[in-house]
């Protein structure tokens, strides 16, 4: 391993944020889905979730520009279950829609566990997505045009998070537990003899300081 | 006309930011352009600028959610030429791109006279671009991959002008002549009398308050 790219994994490790992200409700365009994985990477989401449209959806799609690699991809069977999953880790959920009540997305704070539902391009989310969210939130806007591109929008959500977030320090150490950035470190330097480990039930050896595998 | 409608027209266009705008340079999506389009409608862009891809691209795709009927889109047949518009009309052309010497487009002042360079998906800004511009922005990033779909860096520097102008009070007032709103006003409001006019080489009529065509 190169050690100048082990030292920005491992950089880049320890600014995930496992307290921010993504649920995308049936999102049916490729383009936007992957655009939407590289906005997740760029401001550090450990895993991005996702309740696929009816006809499914490539998930490693050249255009994520390799994001899939860097953040885990859960995949729920409903908007239904993926809320709970999320519910019972903490997070908040905030739709995405506009509409009465919604809050100005600048206005609320997202440095508290943030799960941003997006719905797809034409039919936005769903009613039961809807009801199942904490809050919803909207980008307020000047134009003619009442909505944005479902991946402008979520970028726009999650870049805010990421200036509330840096603003309070939460990209200066490391917001994973020691035995989850070992095991995340170990996957994301070598992802073909992790899965090797992992196939034979066995714990993966231990790193040097430049990367190097430890027997 | 319905009168909320016009009322809305009228307001939207109160907003518009004549010293705003983006010069795409051979962005050669569809979805990227319309996408591009939708952001630049929700901030308040009156023109946007377009250097075409070879293969051309076509400028009223349904994505744009109907935006090029609210904004002027002027085509250059080179980065040269568009710049030395841009520049004659007072812009500060700012190349979105990484690199050595680029600012972060947080710390730059947005209210002045600003246009965004952006460039094609793959292959990011020409050489020439790059060396027509007057400064480069970059938008910092915490992840592994090293650049943004197209369409999302330029709303993210989009909406940072936007909160900047908004805070400054840019959307409050019209930044257009009376001459130029009055005109603008009856093209968005009767885009096809207008034609009429123009083709007879006639002035427009006035509008009542209400948007009615006053003869």
């Amino acid at each position: 391993m190169n050690p100048e790219r082990f030292r920005r994994i491992r950089e880049t490790l320890a600014r995930r944020q496992p307290d921010l992200t993504v649920l995308m409700e049936r999102v049916n365009k490729t383009h936007n889905f992957s655009a939407i994985l590289r906005s997740c990477d760029a401001v550090g989401v450990l895993d991005a979730h996702v309740v696929l449209p009816e006809k499914g959806i490539d998930l490693h799609h050249h255009t994520s520009a390799g994001t899939t690699r860097w953040m885990g991809i859960q995949v729920h069977e409903s908007v239904d279950v993926a809320v709970q999953a999320l519910n019972r880790e903490g997070f908040k959920i905030l739709a995405a829609h506009p509409g009465e009540g919604a809050k100005d997305y600048r206005d609320l704070d997202l440095t508290r566990p943030t799960a941003f539902m997006v719905g797809a391009e034409l039919l936005g989310l769903s009613e039961e997505g809807m009801s199942l969210a904490d809050e919803t939130v909207v980008i307020p806007m000047a134009g003619m045009a009442k909505s944005l591109n479902v991946s402008v929008a979520t970028a726009l959500l999650l870049f805010e998070a990421f200036r509330q977030r840096q603003l309070k320090g939460m990209y200066s150490q490391t917001r994973l537990s020691k035995d989850e950035f070992e095991r995340l470190l170990f996957e994301w330097a070598y992802p073909e003899v992790a899965r090797i480990y992992r196939d034979q039930g066995q714990l993966y050896p231990d790193l040097s300081a430049e990367g190097e595998i430890l027997s």
